[in-house]
This record gives C-alpha cells, structure tokens and sequence, in this order.
C-alpha cells in the first residue's frame, strides 16, 4: 500500500481537449491559432539548433533574462515585473504554492477554465466557485472576499466575453488575496490588467504564448505581477524550466508585434463575419472577444450541433455542464474552413 | 500585504551552477556532455519545425506516447510503467507532491543533489538527512524508515560512486515509503534499480537527458515506476508539460542507443585516464561512475584548486559545505579540455 496523499488518489484528473487522430479533420476545438506562428520563430529556432545541436547539450539561462527583457519592452514594466512560464498553466500553478496552502481557499468563476480546480485539488487547496448575473458580472461576489486566490478568465472561456478594467479594479479591491487575469485570449480584445498591476500589488496577470502567438506546441507563458509576487514564483519553478528553444521562440514572438497583429486580424475579421452569418442562420451568439464564439442553436441543443459537425470531420466543442450544454464552442479557423463550417449548418437547418 | 505562505515567503530558493558570460571558458561545472547530442535529435527537431513551424501552432501530445514507448522498449516495461517530465526535476518536485503533504517528511543523504530540500520547502514538508560511512553506506539509516520518500542518488553527486543494487534492495525494504534511486548518471557506469521496480512497488528511477544524452539543453527527464505512481505524477503533471520538440527530441535520443554508448565510451575513457594523472600528482581521486570526478589535492584545500583554475578561465564546481570543501568536482569535457586542465593543475603543483 502506497503512502499516497488523499487529495492525490482521490481526484480525477484533468482531461485535455480531444484531438483526433488521422487526416482530414477540420479542428475546431482547442482554440488554437490556424496561422503558423512568426517566420522570425522559425529563424530563431533553427539558429539555436545551429548545424550540429551542439548549443542542446549545454544548459538554458535559468533566468530566461532575454525573453523577460522582451515581454518588459512590451508591456512597459521592468524585466523584475515578468516571469516566463511553461506555458501559462505553470503559471497558475505555482500561483496556488505560493498563496494557498492545504485546506486554504481559492475560487473562480464557473463557466471558465477548469483547471484551476485540478490545480488546487493537487495542492489540497479548497475551491469555490462563482456564477455569472445575467450581464457578465461575478454573481454574489462578497464585499470582502477572503480567500487567497480569485481566478478570472477575462475574456472568458468558453463565452468570450471580457471583463471591464474598471470591473476588475473593483473586484482588486474587494480581494484580500491575490487576484488573477487569465488573459490567455486578450490579444484577440484590446486593452489589458497589465495596467492595474502597476496601481494594486495584489493583480497577477497571465499570458499564454498558445493561442495568438501560434505556438501552442512550445508550451510558453507568461506573467505581469509585483517584484514580490515574482520572486515567490522564481523560487518554486524548476530552475531550469524553459528549455532553449522554446526561449529562443519566445524572445523572438514577443518582438514580432507586427506579424502578431496581422495574423490577429485576420482571425478577428473571419470570427466578425462567421458571428454574423450563424445570428442569420437563427443562432444566439453573444460578441466574442477572443479566437473562439460560443454559438446558441435556436433549439438549445449544442449536443446535435456537435454530433452533425463531427460526421462531417469537424471537430468544435461540447460541454455536458448544464450552463453550456445549450450550444458549442467553435474555434475560428481559417476563412476556408469557417466557410466550410458554415455549410454543414446551413445544411442542418 | 500580499498573503503569501510562510514556507514560500521564508525560503531561500534553489541557486544552480553559474553559467560564465562570454567565450574562452572551459566550463567543467555542471557535468554538461562536450560532445553534440545525436544528428538523429537534431533531424527529428528539424522535421517537428518543417518549412514553416506549422507545427508549432498546435498542441503536443498530452500523453507522450511516441516517446514514452521508445522508453518502454529500452527498459523492457510496459509503457505504463513510464512517464516523461521537463527534466528529471519536474518529477523530483512531482514525487513530492504526490506523497509528501505539508508537514509530512521526506529524506536525502547529504552530500548529494541539494535540490531535494528546495522541493521540500515549497510543499512545507520536513526535511531530514543521513550522512554517509566511510565505506559509503547510508549512516544511521532506521531498520523501518517511516518518512514519506527517501531519495538515493545513484552514482552520488558530487563524490562519483554508486550503491550496489544489492544494498538498494535492502532500503526498498526497510522503507514504508517511496525509494526514489536518482540515476541522473547511471549511463555512466553500470546496472540500474530500474530492475528492482519490477519486484519492489515502492522503488521509483528517475534519469534525466542531460548528462549522458547531451540534452540539458531541451529539458528532458524520466522515471520508471509501478502504474499506480506513474498515474498519480499523470495526475499532477501540468497536462502539456513537454513541448513538440522536445518530444521529438526525447524519442529520437533514446532510439540512438548506438550513439549515446559512443559519447559515453568517450567520456568515461577520458574520465579514467584523467583520475589516473590526477593519482599521480597527489590527488585523492575516488573511482567514479558518472561524468565527473571528485578530487581532493593533498593539502585538502578545494577553494585553492577552484581560484588557480578560474584564473585559467576553467570553471569547476567548488562547495563551501565542510564535508566538500577538501576538494572540487570537475565535469569530464574532451580529452582537450582535461589536458588544458591537467597542464594548469600540473604547474600550480
């Protein structure tokens, strides 16, 4: 009989988003970027491989200091203010080691990112969850929220709606603990919390590299907080956790703002117009902020949606949660296979 | 005031080996191979990344399978019985995790790898050590050790030696918990305890890619075990924890045994050549079964041999702990680099 902790054998586990096997499948369901990431990866990727990998045997800059440089540059704070991540799910982690010991509460709101429970289930920490009012604001938030960490996913996944700056600041200052945006798909919206990172030394704002960026395979994030905040989270990552072509990646990411803007814009313009020809094929879909829409058939029925698409080779997203099961989340494509899309439910009716 | 936890707060943090800016350096450090990883490691990253890095914009495998097979095949376990990790410390910390609640305890034989510890702050568990015996058995080790792990580096960082997998056998036993056999240099020597897991539910291996594989580089690590441990490190793992190329670069490694036995061969003729002249000149050399050697000049004045060396732009590994500081750690680079070295070692006399 093995010592193991309770929390451990007793939680499920997390179970990432399917992805299909073979050929042929138009993969609408992880969120992922259809565009290639920046040709200047690519170049920063193959120099450090170099003709013969012999810069692999040597280890990484623990400190990631040239991608932090980079991601400081852009978000007009100091290098001491960022941490890189493997992926920003690392990130969220270690946020809960820090903050939340066992039996100690975080929450977040529900419909969001799941993983967040798996993440404090790991820890032992406590979880509580918070409802959406009608108008996208946190129902029944207290006036004084004591638990060590609030999770916001802004824009929202799977609604895509964000949050007001004005919103968050509020709820900053209604935390006794530390409050984080998860702005994975912000670069699909406009503006950002980095901005109130600077005023409340409690904001922690994360990024993922996974979705505008296009490099959901190099497992790359980042996070915007206080030196303080940043420090903790140095000292519980693996001192070496970015290998060095995934910071090589970063590094070049972060300074290629024109290719990131180009490929955005394009999946922006192609979910405009798919927003605007499922509404006329009868479809509820609320104003999306990020790569992805959440699309209410006129029957509420997401599962028949999800089903006709899938025997046509397209891969969206159902959720059995009764506050989603009503309609799918489909990631934007291409504009060839969002035209696609479109005619299989024109042909569903 | 941020409401971070104590142990996090109070901590110190993990430094790793210093990494000298700028060229000219024989860098003997911290036991990186001198030699490339394999061209079939490079051929497979190259083909990952493709013409464009379309690659790159979409998740990895979750499940590492392709490379946890090629694992598998190698150790003669099922795949169930293995799991990949962003070098060998992320299932360090994972281990933890999995068995060591706040407060519980958790062992290391001191000297060895130092990290253990930091591991064991961040959870909050207690930290207890055992020395060694002249003869190089564990000291004072209990007939019943009730903490929750007990790690055994094999071959020991930094003194060179290995345990016999006989004695091994025995702590499984006279564990309740976990064995963790850290085999971070086992390519350099011979045998493994991966053979003891099949007997022994309680023993886990752990090996890392950065030292015999030439990948320090990439991050890549991996352990042997029960599936009952392997699926409860599944369970904590950040679900994408490794990236596309890394996982290309893992599988193509472990399937060039032909290349990793060459690199090996080369660095243990080195390493047995080098201890004979250190022999010669006076040192007190122990027989080594890793990729560096622990050298001890007659006056027992390690700071000594480190600042004469770092004179010479030769970087070694000198410890101020009282039970290291009679000599230095010096990684085994190519036969070039260790005659440079054996020059300056011969006129500083």
């Amino acid at each position: 009989m093995l010592p193991m902790r309770k929390n451990i054998a007793e939680m499920a586990g997390y179970v990432p988003g399917f992805q299909p096997e073979g050929d042929g499948w138009i993969k609408l369901n992880t969120n992922e970027n259809p565009y290639p990431p920046s040709p200047k990866v690519v170049e920063a990727i193959l120099a450090e491989v170099g003709s013969d990998g012999g810069n692999l045997r040597k280890y990484p800059d623990a400190g990631s200091r040239e991608a932090r440089r980079a991601a400081a540059e852009l978000y007009g704070v100091e290098p001491t203010w960022v941490i890189m991540a493997n992926g920003s799910d690392e990130l969220l982690n270690n946020l809960i080691r820090a903050f939340a010991g066992e039996g100690e509460e975080i929450a977040y709101v529900h419909p969001s990112y799941s993983y967040y429970a798996t993440l404090a289930e790991i820890q032992g920490a406590h979880i509580r969850t918070f409802g959406l009012t009608d108008d996208y604001l946190v129902a029944g938030f207290p006036e004084r929220y004591e638990g060590k960490l609030f999770f916001l996913t802004s824009p929202n996944a799977p609604l895509g709606f964000a949050f007001e700056n004005s919103y968050i600041e509020e709820l900053a200052q209604r935390c006794s603990g530390i409050l984080v945006v998860d702005e994975a798909y912000i670069d699909f919206s406009s503006g950002s919390a980095i901005e109130l990172v600077k005023s409340y030394e409690n904001v922690v704002v994360t990024r993922t590299f996974s979705k505008s960026y296009s490099l959901a395979g190099m497992r790359l994030g980042l996070a915007v907080a206080r030196p303080q905040v940043i420090d903790a989270l140095d000292k519980i990552r693996d001192h070496y956790h970015l290998d060095r072509l995934a910071l090589a990646a970063a590094t070049a990411a972060l300074r290629d703002q024109a290719y990131l803007r180009e490929t955005v814009g394009k999946v922006c313009a192609t979910r405009d117009w798919f927003t605007e020809e499922l509404r006329q094929l009868g479809y509820r879909v609320a104003a999306s902020h990020a790569n992805y829409i959440f699309a209410e058939p006129a029957d509420r029925n997401g599962k028949r949606v999800y089903d006709n698409l899938f025997v046509h080779k397209i891969l969206v997203r159902y959720f059995s949660d009764p506050l989603l099961q009503h309609g799918v989340r489909i990631s934007i494509g291409t504009r060839e296979e969002m035209e696609k899309t479109l005619k299989v439910l024109i042909d569903l009716g």
